[in-house]
């Protein structure tokens, strides 16, 4: 499979990307910072991505980040980051890519636990990650040519945590995690969110 | 209680309107037609409204629209008058009305049940429900002077299916529904999300 990852300089993406390389896949690694750049915070950007890339087998987004902080502290800009930088990112990845990807191909979507459970000072993380989840389900009827999509919501993932010094608070590795973004890759699922 | 209901000419609106009047409480009925009216869509005129209004105890949202259609047909345009017009409308009633609601008052918000089931065609509407449902469960967390927020996710409204000509897809009355409303803002649930 040819496979595209999106977000594959960080904790998530990285991973993603070397377990699906090690099992032989080949993998086209981007982010903001790679030769092939992509911002997904830009429409734009997004559609010059694809127009160098051709066909792929499957995207996965890794990319995206939300602005965290309490409510009465989070500005409009901020809202605005979190929707532009990770909840239409990732979704406009799905609509400029569906002609990129080839007949039964696959998207998979990074929305994370917050969605569900979140602490104090993470209502943008939770509202971009909840959005990301719905739209994963509903959207995976519109899809064309057999093409599927889901969304992964990740735990807290363990060495981020060690990384911001809560070492107890990673749930699983961005190994382990990654592996079930590879067991969707390979499966028939569509429209589901998976909770690593 | 003086009742704050946003979108209350609408069919969802005017039912938790009515019911809420009918037990005695206060309701002050807003929407972009009456005479204090106000377009969630925009910042400044949430804000606007609010300095009109001085104080209340709750704050009831049934505003909002998103844009149904294919994916594929959606254009940038319909994602973004779906997250202006009701997933930050709704977002900002709370972020800009937490300083005109007295301690232990209550913000309702109106998700819908395309969050978790959604037909074909409902991507931008399933992603704004879904991102009000983990919102209200998140930012919960961190309003002050025990203040409560919740979200209702209404099924589809016999009324409005009726007027659309599909009267056996509705689920419930409008008032049925406006009965959730009104036992939400009596209890002392917050962060959570209700389907009626």
């Amino acid at each position: 499979m040819r496979v595209l990852v999106v977000g594959a300089t960080g904790t998530i993406g990285k991973a993603v990307a070397d377990v699906l390389a090690e099992r032989g896949d080949e993998v086209l690694r981007v982010s903001r910072t790679t030769d092939l750049a992509v911002d997904i915070a830009s429409p734009a950007s997004i559609r010059a991505m694809y127009q160098k890339l051709g066909w792929v087998d499957a995207v996965v987004s890794c990319a995206g980040n939300a602005k965290m902080g309490p409510l009465a502290q989070l500005t409009d800009a901020d809202f605005a980051f979190s929707v532009e930088g990770k909840l239409m990112g990732q979704i406009n990845l799905v609509r400029f890519g569906l002609d990129h990807v080839r007949d039964e191909g696959c998207f998979v979507l990074t929305a994370g636990i917050f969605s569900q459970r979140a602490p104090a000072g993470a209502s943008a993380a939770a509202m971009v990650n909840g959005a990301l989840e719905s739209f994963a389900r509903a959207a995976a009827k519109d899809l064309p040519r057999r093409i599927r999509l889901v969304a992964v919501s990740p735990p807290f993932i363990r060495e981020t945590a060690v990384a911001m010094g809560l070492p107890q608070a990673g749930k699983i590795s961005a190994r382990e995690n990654a592996q079930r973004y590879a067991e969707l890759l390979d499966g028939d699922y569509t429209g589901q969110v998976s909770y690593p």
